[in-house]
C-alpha cells in the first residue's frame, strides 16, 4: 500500500515542516510541499493529498487567517491533531552583506510581526519585503540570483545549515518562548475518539439583527459548563460589521455537553461547522463542572421520560 | 360509577367554590369543604378526595405560601388546571352593630392585606382577628354567637346573603382588580395534552455554595427562550439565606425546550420538582422564539446524529 | 431627656420582645407594644413611637409579608440594625386539659407553619385558629376565660412561666435550629457608619413589560461584584404577573459599588426604595472582589477624568 | 503656518491615498508616502507627521492586524475619523503578456484575499507574490523592469491608467461591494466633539486566570445599554491563550453610560486603552436605550447624593 501523502508549506525547511514531522517520519508519509495553506488544504479537498498540515495560530500575530478562512467554507475538512512548534529566526544575507548594509529584508508577514522590535532597534530603517514563506528567500539567497527584491531574510534557524547560509544575526525574534500551533487536517470520518483531554473546534456565525448576539452565543456554551480555550473573530466577506468565529472549547464531539451545546448553536445561530475534536497537544484533561458530566445527562434524561411517561402527549 | 370529589377551603360561599364551580357542578362532582388549603391538599394525597381546589396566587397578597409549601415536599401533586376569581369583599356585622362600635375585625390574612387602605380610614383603630377562611366569620356571625372575639368581619359579597348578614360596607377592597388564581390540583398521570398555550409550574432550589446561583438557574430558561410568568421565592426550611423558587414557565413538559431546560435544571440543581403543564387560563398562546421550536430541536438532533455517525466512539 | 420610645408586637412575652431587649433595656427605652406589624410601623411614621422592632424573616415561614410590604410603601423608613433570635414553641392548654382532647390550636401563623409536622403526628386532626401573636393567645388561656374558639395555644417557651400556663408538650417546633431575623426600623437620617460587614435592604421594582427584566436587575449587581444574600418577590398590587422584589445586598450605601448599583437600578427599573444600610448580625466581612473595592472605583474615575480633560465637549 | 502632514501607505494611488482625499486635499495638507501601515503610524509618533492615515477593517480579510496591533501598545495615538473606501482590482501585466501566461501574481495579501475565488478560475495555478501594498507592484511594472518574482499584479483601477498599465481583466475582486474602512489617526487631545452618531474605540485585554473573562467583559457594556458594531481577538503576544480584544462600541467619551463602561473595563481587566471617540462614517445616531441616557444618568447621580446626604460616612 502506497504511504500516505501529506501536503505542507514548503520549501523544506520550514516551521509547518517541523510540525509534520511531529506526526509522520518522510519513510512512512510522502512529503508534498505546497507553496501556501490554501493550496494545501486544497490538495486535501481535491485528493492529491491524504492530509494536510497547516499553521493556525501562533503567539505574536494570532490565527493565521488564511487557515481559519479555508476550513471555514469549501468541502468540508476536519482537524485531527495539533501540534506545537517553538519558533525563532535568524537573519541571513548575502555573502559579504554587512548588517548596516541591510535595506530590504524579505520575511513572511508572521515573522516580521515576531521579529519587528529587533528590526526597528537593529535595522532601524529596513522595509518590509513579504515572502510567501519562511524558507522562500533561502531559496532566493542559496540559488546565488543577484536579487532585486531584498538584501537579506528572517528565517528559521534550522534553515541557516539546510540552505548554506550565514547568519548576520541569530535569535532575533522579539520573545523567547514564540510558539506555533499547527493543525493535521483530514476528511471527515476520520476522526480520533476522545480521550478525555480534547478540544473541539467549530465555525459559528452570529445571527445579525441581534443585538447581544456575541453574549447569547457565549451563554450555549457557559449554560453546560464548556470552556472555550479560544474565540477568534472573522467577517463574513459580504458586509462590515458581521461576524463569524473561530472557536476551541474543551470537550470532544462524543462528549453529552458538547452535543448539547452544538445542537443549541445550530438552532438559534445561522452557520454552525464542526471542524473536529482531537486530543490536546498538552494533554491537560478538561475540567468537568456539577452537574456536566455524561453521566449526569444520562440521569436527567431518565428523569424526563419518566415524568413523560406519565403524561398523555 | 361514583360522582369524583372535590376538596376545597369551605364552608360554602368561599372564593375557592367559586373556583371549583368552574370545573364542575355540584351535580357532576362532589364538593368537600376543608378548614385549610393543607388538609385540602392531604385529602388528595390521602385519597379521601380525588382533587383539589386552592389558591395559589392573589394580586395584593401574591404567592399563598401555605399551597407552595404544601405542593413543593410531601407526596407528589400536579396541576391540572388553573382558574381567575375576581374578588371583593364586604364588612359585615351583628345585627345592630353599627360602623363607628366596630373594635376587632375578624379577617382571612389576605383579606385582611387586601382592605388595608379602606380600614385604616373607615375604621381607624381596628385591629385584625385572623380567620381561617374568608366564610369562616360568617358562619359565627349567622350562628348568632355572642362571641367574644370579634365585631364585625370581612367576607365575600356572594356570603352575605348566603348566611343572612347584613353589610355596613359593601367594596371595601383597595383595589377594584383584584383577582385570585386557584387551581386544581390531581395525582401525576392526570396531566392534561398541550394546547400551545400552556404553563408549567415547577419548584427549584437553588444550590447554596454558589453566587450568582440564581443568574445561573435562570439562564437554564433564557438560553432555551422560555419566559417565566412568575417566579417567588421560598425558604428552605432549615437556615436563613436558602432558598428555592416556585415558578411558572410558558410551555409544555412535551415541549422539546422546556424538555432540555428541566434536564438543566435537574443535573445543576439540588432539587427540581415537576407540578404539571397545564392550560392558561387567559388562553394566550407562548411566544416561540426563533430557534426553540420543536422542528428546530429535532433538526439539531438530526444533524448532530449525522455529525456522530461518521465519528468513532 | 425622656427614653427613646420602642414599638414592638405585643404583648409581652413575644420573639419580637426578646429582639428588641437586645437593642436596648426596659430602663433605657420604653416599650410600647402594638398588635401587629403594621400598627408597629405606622406609630414610627405617626411619631407615637420613635423606633420599631419587627420580624423581617423566619427560617420556615420566609419573609414576613406584612413588614415586607408595610417597609416597601408609605413614607420612607430605614433598617438601622438587625437581631436574630432563636425560636421554639411549648404547646399549652388551659389547666384539666389532655393532649388527646386537643382539637383547635391557636397559633400565630408562623408558628403553625414552623411546628406543622409534629402537629400533624401528634394532634392529628387539629384545626388551626389563627392567632395575631405568640403571645396573644397566652395571655386569653391566662385569664381563665372559657374560650370557645380553641382549647390549645403554641406559644414561646418564655411565655409558659410568665403567663402561669403548664406545657402539654415542650420544643415541638419541627426544627431544632429556627431562627427569626428582626430589625430595628426608625427614620431616615438615623443611618449607622459602615463597619466593612454591612447589609443594603432595597425595595426594586421591574420593569414589566421586559422578558429578562430580572436577569438584567441581578445584572446590575453582579457587573459590581455584589453578592445577594436575600431575594424575595413581592406581587406589585394591582395585576397578576408583577413583581417587585426585597433585596439585601452585601455592603453599604457609602461603597462606592453599591452606590453604583443603586444608581444602574433607579435609571433601569421603575421604583427603587433604599431602606437602609446596617452591620450584619454576624458581623461576616464581605468578600470584595477584584476590581469593585472603593479605591479601585476612585483610580478608575481619576482615569476618565485624564481621558476626558484632554478632551473638548 | 505650514500644511498639516498626513502620513500614507504609498506609492500614490492606493486605496488609503483615496481614503485620505476624503480628509484633505494635496493643496491643503502634505501628503507623505510609507512604505507600510506601521512606519506611518510611527511617523506620527516620532512627529514626522501630523496625522496618519490607515486601513483598519475590510471585508473579506478583517481587521487589519498591523493597524490594531501598532495602536494597541506603544505611546497612545487615537481615532479622529473614519472613511469608507470602496474596493475593486484590475489585474494587470507586463506589455504582451497574456492572462494564460501568468503564473506569478503579485498583490497584497488583503487584495489576494478578496479575489481568491476570481483568481482559482481563471489563472488556476497562480502563484502569490505578497506585495507591500496595492500599487507597489505597478510601480515596478510601470518601471519596465524584467521582474523575476512576478508576470501579473492585482491594482486598483485608479492605478491603471494613473501607472499607463493595461488591463488584462477589470473588476475581479469576487465580490461588487467590497469596502476598506480607514481611519485617521492623530495624537491625543485632537478628539472631535460629540454628535450623536459616534464610535468609541478601545483595547481591552482579558483578565486571563478567569473562566467566563469575556462574557464579564462584554456585560460591562450591556448592563450599561452600550452596542458593540466591532470585536476582534488579537493575541496578547507572550503566550497561546491569552487574548487581547479591539472593540468599536457606539456612544462617545463624554456620554456617560461610555464613561461608566470605561471605569468598569479599567476596574476588572488588566489593560484598557482609549482609542477614540469620533463620527461615524454612515451618520446613523446611536439607539438609546431605557436608562441610559446623560439626563437618567445625571438623575440617578442626584438621587444618590440625596439618600448619601442624609447619612453619616
Amino acid at each position: 500500500m502506497d504511504r500516505p501523502r501529506y501536503a505542507y508549506l514548503g520549501p523544506s525547511g520550514t516551521f509547518t515542516e517541523q510540525a509534520l514531522a511531529q506526526v509522520v517520519s518522510p519513510e512512512q508519509g510522502e512529503y508534498l510541499p505546497y507553496p501556501d495553506v490554501t493550496s494545501s488544504l486544497e490538495a486535501v479537498r481535491s485528493g492529491s493529498a491524504d492530509f494536510a498540515v497547516v499553521a493556525i495560530e501562533s503567539t505574536g500575530d494570532g490565527g493565521v487567517t488564511a487557515t481559519l478562512d479555508a476550513l471555514a467554507t469549501g468541502s468540508p475538512l476536519v482537524l485531527l491533531r495539533e501540534m506545537l512548534v517553538p519558533v525563532q529566526f535568524d537573519l541571513v544575507a548575502a555573502p559579504g552583506t554587512t548588517l548596516s548594509q541591510v535595506r530590504r529584508v524579505s520575511a513572511h508577514p508572521h515573522a516580521w510581526v515576531q521579529c519587528r522590535g529587533w528590526l526597528s532597534t537593529h535595522v532601524p530603517g529596513a522595509v518590509h519585503v513579504p515572502a510567501a514563506s519562511n524558507t522562500a528567500p533561502a531559496l532566493v539567497l542559496a540559488s546565488g540570483e543577484r536579487s532585486p527584491a531584498f538584501d537579506a531574510a528572517l528565517v528559521p534557524p534550522t534553515a541557516v545549515e539546510a540552505y548554506g547560509l550565514s547568519a548576520l544575526a541569530r535569535q532575533v525574534a522579539d520573545s523567547d518562548g514564540l510558539i506555533t500551533r499547527f493543525v493535521l487536517v483530514g476528511h471527515p470520518g476520520d476522526v480520533p475518539p476522545r480521550t478525555g483531554a480534547d478540544k473541539t473546534t467549530l465555525v459559528v456565525q452570529l445571527p445579525d439583527d441581534e443585538s447581544g448576539a456575541l453574549m447569547s452565543m457565549l451563554e450555549q456554551f457557559a449554560v453546560r459548563g464548556i470552556n472555550l480555550s479560544r474565540i477568534e473573530s472573522r467577517p463574513v466577506g459580504d458586509s462590515l460589521g458581521r461576524y463569524s468565529f473561530s472557536i476551541d472549547c474543551e470537550g470532544h464531539l462524543m462528549d453529552e455537553r458538547i452535543g448539547e451545546a452544538l445542537m443549541g448553536l445550530h438552532r438559534t445561530c445561522p452557520y454552525v461547522r464542526f471542524l473536529g475534536s482531537y486530543p490536546r497537544a498538552d494533554g491537560t484533561a478538561q475540567q468537568v463542572t456539577v452537574g456536566t458530566s455524561d453521566v449526569e445527562f444520562a440521569d436527567a434524561r431518565r428523569w424526563l421520560a419518566a415524568l413523560r411517561d406519565s403524561e398523555p402527549r
